[in-house]
């Protein structure tokens, strides 16, 4: 029975501070480039006090991936948590304004703040994350809804909300709830840090029966602990029935049986920011499966809404993608 | 003898939240289109729920056009009220990162909030602002500090502060001591409706000795209560002995002694979001001002600037103006 949602996603809800800096500067505060790390309090606040001026702009992984859904003209829902605090506020707003479903409570409590990440941007588009996780990783299994995970064809679960305990029982609760209600599960490994913290257990659960795999290249290599991509696409065709590998500028290849399907990327005028680049592929990727594209089809419609996301500042779309994908020839 | 400061000004501590919507959503709401009106909280939150995401952006006028100046590689100072809350943090850092100047502590006062400008941006990228006045327009006289008046060559007006009684008094207190300092004051008119609500003591404030003022089509007209441009020009050339008109695509009229100056508009690739144009102009104008440009060089440094941040969303620029102004041959 199809659901009344196309996608659900569970993940950290979070209000993205972005500005430009220099590679020097990456440095100087010890961040990963092009990575997303985990800081406390006192570090955000110092790289906040050093950077220059910023913008806020709603995001976290798995909700950009749902808002993309939605501008391609799907029906989708977000499960996560903030607080009620003014970054709280700011989120609620901007995913109910893009058509997404979003129901989980606000939590009062004054010690505990809506979960940001400082992201930073360098010349040449490459966007590096210093998340502080506030209430997003409290999400426990009360907030995990049974009807909405039971009415959505797709499951989208957020790798980065393995960081909590709290959080992961929530995330095991919903994988349960989708298995015995015939749902497909997908699972997205986040960051290539992520999967070093949680390696055992994202082996675990994507050989329990995670339907769908989405990584991006390092994130493979590291989940497989090698450096030969080759090897890491003949383990996962091994342990899950579907994965999508992006790889940027070399495209993305789809992981099923037989061989792998190769998706070239799109050509992008200028790279601005690359903040979204995956969860927008994951978008587009997941629309078409909601909607029974082949898997190519589908790898070209998550090809499409990347490369639109990296041409402009945020990962949320400022323009409608059903349009643009509709004018490409992408959706029907 | 030169300042410590190029600019200070004297204005409203703005956070704009902005977003996209079409000409109809501006007629549901009574908004009128490219201009300012004051809301209420019930207002401002009914919008805010029926608009599009949004993304935050720190503005406030005055707030703009030193960040302007200090883009230009100018030296400037803002003096302005906050409440220690998101925005204000939010609003303190972006100034403070773009190198200016900015000492007003923060008002701890649950009751009051930082204020917050709602912008709608329509596809001509024309911008209609919804403001609701919290706690910046309390600004108060012990907040003027002196010492930063008598530094500045220039002290800059912004006209929206005559909106409530206390700025209007920390106003003509910084207008005074400039006086008595010998430095030169500079007035914006703002918004033509802010125009309608502060005629009277706004001709009384020209007359009785701002060196500068600054106005664009709609609020000079409204100033003088006239259709016609030309006995504005008249009328504005009796009362003051500097005043900066700008036209929008009609480029803008230097009245001085003499004959007016005429300054062509700069070529604008695409209007992305007219919001700063005006506050812009202002900063390239009053950077050439306190470096003894002649008053064509400082138009054609205003008409530069403003076309540069409408390029762009929000009034902030993304981009060090010094350099791009430098390449143009603009500043040496």
């Amino acid at each position: 029975m199809p659901g009344t949602f196309d996608v659900v996603a569970i993940g950290n809800a979070i209000v993205d501070i972005i500005g430009r800096c220099d590679d020097s500067f990456l440095d100087r505060h010890e961040a990963p480039k092009g990575h997303m790390r985990l800081v406390d309090t006192a570090t955000i606040d110092t790289i906040y006090k050093n950077m220059g001026p910023a913008i806020e702009i709603s995001g976290g992984s798995a909700a950009n991936t749902v808002v993309g859904v939605a501008s391609l003209g799907g029906r989708a829902a977000f499960i996560g948590k903030v607080a009620e605090d003014e970054f709280g506020r700011i989120f609620r707003h901007d995913i109910g304004a893009s058509g997404v479903s979003f129901k989980t409570p606000a939590v009062v409590d004054g010690a505990r703040a809506t979960s940001r990440s400082l992201i930073l941007v360098t010349p040449d588009g490459q966007r590096t994350m210093n998340t502080f996780l506030g209430i997003s990783t409290d999400l426990d299994q009360g907030e995990v809804d049974p009807e909405v995970i039971k009415a959505s064809n797709i499951v989208y679960l957020e790798g980065y909300l393995f960081d909590r305990d709290e959080a992961k029982a929530a995330f095991r609760q919903a994988v349960d709830i989708a298995n015995k209600a015939g749902r497909r599960v997908a699972l997205t490994l986040s960051d290539s840090f992520c999967v070093n913290r949680h390696r055992a257990e994202f082996l675990a659960l994507i050989r329990s029966g995670i339907g769908i795999l989405f990584a991006n290249e390092s994130e493979i290599l590291s989940l497989y602990e090698t450096n030969s991509f080759d090897e890491a696409v003949r383990n996962v065709a091994r342990d899950t029935r579907l994965a999508v590998l992006t790889r940027s500028e070399k495209g993305s290849v789809i992981v099923s049986e037989g061989e792998p399907v190769q998706i070239s990327v799109e050509p992008v005028k200028k790279v601005v920011d690359t903040t979204g680049a995956g969860d927008l592929y994951a978008a587009g990727f997941l629309f078409g499966l909601a909607r029974d594209f082949d898997l190519k089809s589908a790898g070209q419609l998550g090809s499409f809404a990347a490369a639109e996301i990296i041409g402009q500042m945020g990962a949320r779309p400022e323009v409608k993608l059903s349009h643009l994908a509709r004018m490409r020839g992408l959706i029907g």
